[in-house]
């Protein structure tokens, strides 16, 4: 199995946790993906910002020590991925988290290639889902281990052609793509979906509506149906790993590459998300 | 810890499963609690109908031996809960579902000890609970992995005297208890809420809806919200580990044990739920 990566379990190097973790039997935590560049994790302060802030919100003790175990382990690594997932540690069975529980730390580094050059000069085409986001205020904007619903909307194609798919919640609002949130252009404004019913508050989303500020635009949170996106006139995507992709095919719908996009995109690599560079 | 029980993965004893699997990764499985009575797995016909239809709707092959396996270790159990855990396999990070996976099937058995009498012979007392239920077409209905919001909606009180919380949608509905159907009597029809957009199908609930018709009342599935549920004349919840428990209060509105109630729970005793016996 490639890409399978190193991993640590609360400090110590292992492969498995235990049945009895409550990350696998309720999907009770949260995790993050960081990408690794030349030996650093990148915008680690923001994604421990985002874990902090989810584990406030869950109630799950924030450990301590977190920042140093990544860059030590992101350390010698060029290019990569390391995650880190947090849950509320084992117990028994029941819904009720225990009063006495230590949570379980994983970490992980993952070695990864760059996204290919072509997503970012030519821009990727895009799908939608018919698995819908889950709605509900309660968990949104975190990054929980609850992802059966990006799994399910990623294994509606396998056709290599198309890089990502957009999901809409049961009301018919655009919220995401499976792996990343969503921006685009209307009447002139930089906007991206809502993502306080639905959807995840991504680390990219967060650095991107910041550049654009930096550059005088600003970026407005709306809701927006499926028919409304196909009047805009940019459509891009953010991730942490990938930074910006520009949209040129929406379902059958072909876009340009347009002047904001590529301002952003420069933005960015202006701060070391090299990726972005065209 | 007490109430760990015994566990097998992939019918070898077991205590931990790999970092890499998608249960752990993302709530990308399904569970089922089953009632084990007298050495046998109580209602597992249904248990295992409602396992299978969630793989095919997830696309997770449906292990051959379940019944057999449980069927086994259940022999010589009086009383206790057994839990079925079936998960899409270890893979490589990333949503897409790697083609040729085999899936990860966790079976354990806990020892139990019968609910406390005075649930039944008094009824209960629930409250209302923040944590929302998540809408989601997609999911709906299946017991999936992703249990967060009953795990954060069960710890939003430690009043040993509430037995349960009820759940509503973002948009007001209210669904179901954190780990309980909900039934009630309005305008002389029995009624439980819609689970086609959130919540779970509990087998128990199917059961009573059988159980109900037997006796000749039909039983529809409504749309219910919380003001209204204040109106209705009787109240009661489902779960596969304990039948029926009557609400004999819901917030602070007392409740009486309806005749309907009772009825049902004779109805459970007379199929082996004999829990329900008052």
């Amino acid at each position: 199995m490639s890409g399978v990566g190193n991993w640590w379990v609360n400090g110590e190097p292992a492969e498995s946790v235990s049945i009895l973790d409550r990350g696998f039997t309720y999907a009770d935590g949260l995790f993050e993906t960081v990408a690794v560049r030349d030996g650093k994790p990148r915008f680690l302060d923001y994604h421990l910002e985002r874990l902090s802030d989810g584990c406030r919100r869950l109630a799950i003790p924030y450990p301590a020590g977190v920042t140093d175990e990544l860059c030590s382990i992101a350390a010698g690594c060029r290019f990569g991925t390391a995650k880190i997932i947090l849950t509320r540690g084992a117990g028994a069975r029941g819904y009720a988290p225990p009063e006495k529980l230590a949570s379980t730390r994983v970490i992980g580094l993952i070695a990864a290639q760059p996204p290919a050059r072509l997503a970012y000069e030519a821009g990727v085409a895009v799908r939608f889902c018919d698995t819908k986001v889950s709605a509900n205020s309660t968990l949104a904007g975190m990054k929980t281990l609850a992802r059966l619903e990006q799994v399910m909307a990623r294994a509606e194609w396998q056709d290599a052609h198309i890089s990502e798919g957009l999901m809409c919640s049961d009301d018919g609002l655009v919220i995401c793509g499976t792996m990343t949130n969503l921006f685009f252009v209307a009447n002139g404004r930089l906007c991206t979906s809502d993502v306080s019913r639905c959807g995840v508050s991504g680390v990219m989303r967060r650095v991107v509506m910041e550049q654009a500020g930096e550059c005088g635009l600003e970026c407005i949170e709306v809701d927006i149906d499926r028919q409304d996106l196909y009047q805009v006139k940019e459509i891009f995507l953010t991730n942490s790993l990938i930074g910006i992709w520009p949209v040129r095919q929406l379902q059958d719908t072909g876009l340009e590459i347009g002047s904001i996009t590529r301002r952003l995109m420069a933005k960015l690599v202006a701060i070391g998300v090299t990726e972005c560079a065209i």
